[in-house]
């Protein structure tokens, strides 16, 4: 068994933006010379997400007028006495998901017509972790 | 290391139902020949989940109904200036989740009394694929 | 390839309850023996959640207070004329996740400075468990 671990830094320009990582995630898969496994990917931070979905533009703005109607940016939440100001982006996380887990095979992510990897960022405008680690033969 | 891997295809009538997989995920299982590892199952579309609940029939309608309340069918998402109509099933799918991981033990899935694997369909009455990846040894 | 299963019993005081299990994790994960590869962690249950977020008591009570607004406990679920009550339960585990798979890297979990491994308990009182499986070399 082989593994093979890498850590991609994004920096987004808008505290909240969505980023395609899908080609970044294959090269360090193929990087890793690993031919069939499993692959996880998640943020290292929890006030962001790394979830599958459709790269569409429409789509990408739903997701974030959705997520403002479940959980508000302007909301007295408790975690804000404590300074911070990022209540809501600990809750859209929670609703994208922290991780997945892909499968691999021939050197391969096996994947559907439309899925693609997203970076979901919910309070950005820093350096941010996101963790790729693959696990195979 | 062993590895796995097989598609289920699933064509459902309703364009939103649930269907009970664990019977099907586990002869899979069974035929992969894999003793202990983990195993990743997930649908290879952007309108369906795999997910982990009760079959409970009471509770499999609260779920639609509640994922209506949360996300409703008719609503003008920008998603549907593609021409699409099925912005909600996006959504409802990230409510319930991509994917499932499982332990796998003896032959066996770790499984508690009442946990069963549920295909989500959210824009079915077409053929849709599940993937299946065993790995372990 | 190895492979370490283990069961955590928890028992809350509460009815709801969030439990941080970070450490606990990481005694089984080091009681393994192994060094790199994957670490899966979800309950047993399907009224319970295992989820990585921060540990900050504030926060902890949005989440309950959030989970109440998207899933009010007191509500006619269909789920419910089975005898049952814990309908929000089942939805509120949806919403928080099943499992976590976390990568780990020389003996240690690959954790960002924040992250740290919760079980929410949405229907304690009782015996649960938990179970953690490390798959690697």
């Amino acid at each position: 068994m082989n593994t093979y671990k890498k850590e991609l830094i994004i920096h987004t320009k808008e505290r909240i933006q969505f980023v395609n990582i899908t080609e970044r995630v294959k090269e360090i898969v193929k990087e890793s010379g690993i031919q069939d496994g499993l692959v996880l990917i998640n943020p290292m931070h929890i006030t962001a997400s790394v979830f599958i979905n459709d790269n569409e533009s429409g789509l990408l703005k739903d997701f974030k007028n959705w997520l403002e109607k479940l959980a508000p940016k302007n909301f007295d939440y408790n975690h804000h006495h404590t300074g911070e100001d990022n209540g809501f982006a600990h809750l859209w996380r929670t609703i994208m998901g922290r991780e997945v887990v892909v499968s691999l095979t021939d050197f391969k992510l096996d994947f559907g017509t439309w899925e693609q990897i997203f970076y979901g960022e919910f309070d950005g405008q820093r350096d941010k972790r996101i963790l790729i680690k693959v696990i195979g033969d």
